[in-house]
């Protein structure tokens, strides 16, 4: 154990696309628990999209990220120091312990660390498709669209951990799944590697009509449930094709993420079609948490779940990794190592 | 009985605006009952948004009208002659007899005539509070919108049959009711008669920022539930009041039935303030149309529920009563004297 760790605070507020400089890279002292209290190494960090909204102030569908303070992330790691009778050190675990090396957690504090298994699955993987990601997909999915056998799910952002995930469980639940995604390699893995029935390229597509049809050609029969990551174009063209009594579960628009407006070019097929809407937020439905990770690490422990992480290798890498990840670039669930 | 009757047709679809050409008035000879059939004379016909859809051909939410058929509608009137033993001469009834003065109709057929008792409800509210308008108003608000007491919710078209409805189930239930209408003079009716709390003229304001001001202002707890029967600005506008987990039902979009495009300017509020959009069409859910109409009857007959007619008086005056109602020239149920 070093003396130093290091960590990344929020600098100032990005206006449009966030930039390196709204971050900072600082050294601290590595802490001494007091009672009851945890010291957690992090060996991963968690990049995600909801963070861009955290870095704007004001109104927003959660609260802001404090200047000067840690940037918020989930994190696995290892419990190296603990004053706490529930935890020991070796123990690994899952929290919200933000951009940095090492966390001081409160022991007393429900639900602050979560102990994880790793005989059977990735300690990673409990940021993805075992954690966060997954359970977001098995709400969306499960609760929202709850999709009968024989009907047709789309989610966008298809290669992405909460994207491929929604395929998988929905073709486990005997639908047909499509992803959208951008770019051929991305969109191979989709279907290869993922299994889903198709996927489709939006970047291939330059105006609605053309991802519209694409998406016809892919889903014949029509969409009965769409997972929403991204919003814009990819939104309108998949409602153009929705059956009736179709569900759309809003979970991201990253489209939008930068302020930019994204309006829904035809909100009359709500009516039209009959369409369900829904937004979430995954954490505000904890009630389902123990059902959606006990089939999610099931189906992972078995090999049935499959994903793919891009890792960032240093700290101080993370503010690029999660630039790159509001554009696109990164492949599956984007992680930083932190050890 | 004269030996003729008239009626009105489809001659051709709109391109946009619906003009009188669409329409063509016919002569034709008062049939005969035959074995089993009805004949009814219609006392009045309703003029509803949705006839603007039918009169479209290609994919739309219902079957389209047929050309140089009687235009559907909503129809109440009183059995003049009878072949089927379940209905006499001078029985009250309601049924879909479209736009004509006689309508035969098979007595067999499940639901194509319904028996009204017209002795403490008027024989032209089962076109409107007691009928298919108020179960509008019924379904969208206590199956989707599902207000608790003390909630604020909101409607469009307030001075409308069905937003009427809407306001004054809300306040029934507990709730703080604002309408949105068109001018002053309704804007009055929907709160000095209905009882709406409050009510504001989206004529006196001209862009989204001003809306939106004024609806904050009338509704300072936010907004938890909306009626939407209009579409574009003021959507948009309302969207912008809305609480976390608040529910939006959408039943019509008349600013929008002439194809000309509404897009909603700011969908990403769906998924940061967890709404729950549900587009329906009433004739679906025929499963609560005996204990809507059971309440609506109730508060109607004893003058709990109160709403406005405006009748045109001539078949002939149909098309241009239609045209007007598209443009918001009604005041309340807008309705054609048939007889």
């Amino acid at each position: 154990m070093s003396n130093t760790y290091q960590r990344i605070v929020l600098a100032s507020r990005p206006d449009g696309e966030p930039t390196p400089q709204n971050f900072r890279l600082e050294s601290v002292a590595v802490p001494e628990p007091a009672e009851g209290q945890v010291l957690v190494r992090n060996h991963y960090l968690s990049l995600d999209p909801y963070m861009r909204g955290r870095m704007n102030d004001g109104k927003n569908y959660a609260q802001p990220q404090p200047l000067d303070e840690v940037m918020i992330g989930g994190t696995v790691g290892e419990v190296v120091a603990s004053r706490h009778p529930n935890y020991k050190a070796g123990d690994q675990v899952v929290g919200m312990g933000g951009w940095q090396q090492y966390q001081l957690a409160d022991g007393n504090q429900p639900g602050v660390l979560r102990k994880v298994d790793t005989s059977r699955i990735p300690l990673s993987a409990y940021l993805g498709a075992v954690g966060m990601p997954g359970v977001t997909a098995w709400y969306g999915l499960v609760k929202l669209i709850a999709p009968k056998a024989g009907e047709t799910v789309v989610v966008s952002a298809a290669s992405g951990a909460v994207g491929g995930a929604v395929g998988q469980l929905a073709k486990a639940r005997g639908c047909r799944a499509i992803g959208i995604a951008g770019g051929p390699e991305k969109c191979a893995f989709v279907v290869d590697e993922l299994g889903f029935d198709a996927c489709i390229d939006y970047k291939a597509h330059r105006d609605l009509g053309s991802l519209s049809a694409a998406l016809k050609a892919a889903a014949p029969d029509g969409v009965d449930g769409y997972f929403e990551n991204v919003g814009g174009m990819v939104l309108d063209a998949v409602m153009l094709q929705m059956n009736a009594f179709g569900r759309m579960a809003f979970c991201g628009m990253i489209s939008g993420y930068n302020g930019e407006p994204i309006p829904m070019a035809n909100p009359q097929l709500i009516l039209t079609s009959r369409l369900k809407v829904e937004g979430f937020i995954v954490s505000e439905h904890m009630e389902v948490w123990p059902q959606a990770l006990g089939e999610l690490g099931t189906l992972v422990a078995s090999g049935k779940l499959k994903y793919r992480e891009t890792v960032a290798p240093r700290i101080e890498d993370a503010p690029e990794a999660f630039i790159g990840l509001l554009k696109g670039r990164n492949f599956g669930k984007q992680l930083v190592k932190l050890v």
